[in-house]
């Protein structure tokens, strides 16, 4: 029984890892559709958010079942009841990337004339940020997941960035207004997956925290495993 | 035991209701602060945060002390995952507030510029959809909580009414940019509180159709409990 639950745990955690990639997949891809002319890619990540959503329901069942037939106590439960969590934020972020490709389908046929350099460079952080944050989750380590939180600075500045811009850009031709939401809305998306990331991070700080509190103790009681 | 864990379910309840009314207000009162001329309400709200903080660990540490303790199954155990979901949803929703309290404080001493009617009205919606998703939840209510998905709609209808006018208004005056910026960012908090007790319904509508699959089974046995 107790071998069987560390292999389904392994197998959680397989699990995350590529519900993650597909996620990370699909921030790139809904970037790279703003720049390529015809509509193949963005059609491809939003055709990929049913599996997406398919894989979280799945995660979530097998934290169920882990829940129900181990009956796990403190760092395990924490563990499992933080991947339910990581794994919502890893569909939400998803979502944002289905509405990136869905902007990019607006803006069809003209080339996207947003600041393309700004939001390539935030889309490379927030698929960084989610990489690291779950690698960090994975190893349970808390330095990593420290270094992940510093970087949604830089992406909150491009955000406004992007945001200033725009309304220089626009001031004077309200011609250009559609193309310039596009991008304030491209933004505000990349923005989001980025605090997202911060959350899955911020996450692995309290379990990790919580394991070192459990080493701490002589017995296996239940503590309070917060200490934010 | 079975006694003392339903009193313990009644408890959390109890503890995300009060925890959704101190979000209730957060929203209410950082809205209010746009009109008010003193920075007062504004910093009540920043000040309000760290109760909130802590109310949300109270009730994680509940719930992972319920899964500990009482080993609860199929329903029971969706209920107690649920509500960790739930008060996570109900945190960032108090996070929004202080946003919007923050950029009423940066545009201080100045009348706010911004259409107030519609991020009234917006404030008001977002308000009643926090109280009603949890009330839904609560009450295992489907179909309280469908009614509350169908509000968001005017929400973000509304949030891009206010994007929409901002960008005209400031066309011809780049002096007016900072005013539109913070109505701009303030509707963008509003609709991401919608859409926060949207997810809260969202996760009612499958507890509820969970309880309907349990009722019309033979056996008390783990079940998919996702049928979106």
């Amino acid at each position: 029984m107790e071998r069987h639950f560390h292999e389904q745990l392994r197998h959680l955690r397989h699990r995350l890892i590529v519900m993650g990639a597909a996620v990370e997949n699909a921030i790139a891809d809904s970037v790279k559709a703003l720049s390529t002319p015809d509509d193949l890619i963005a059609g491809e990540v939003i055709g990929r958010e049913d599996g997406i959503n398919r894989m979280e329901m799945e995660i979530d069942d097998l934290c169920l079942m882990l829940l129900a037939l181990h009956q796990p106590m403190a760092v395990d439960l924490r563990f499992i009841t933080s991947a339910m969590k990581i794994n919502n934020d890893l569909e939400r972020m998803a979502d944002h990337s289905v509405n990136i490709a869905q902007a990019s389908l607006k803006i069809s046929g003209s080339r996207f004339a947003g600041p393309l350099g700004m939001i390539s460079e935030m889309a490379e952080i927030a698929q960084g940020m989610v990489r690291d944050s779950l690698q960090s989750f994975i190893d349970e380590d808390a330095e990593q997941a420290r270094e992940v939180c510093s970087r949604d600075d830089r992406v909150d500045r491009l955000d406004d960035e992007v945001f200033k811009q725009m309304v220089t850009w626009i001031n004077g031709d309200s011609n250009l207004m559609p193309a310039a939401m596009a991008a304030v809305l491209i933004s505000k998306n990349l923005e989001r997956i980025a605090d997202l990331s911060t959350n899955i991070a911020e996450e692995v700080i309290f379990i990790v925290q919580a394991r070192n509190i459990k080493h701490h103790q002589e017995d296996g009681e239940i503590v309070d495993m917060r200490s934010k």
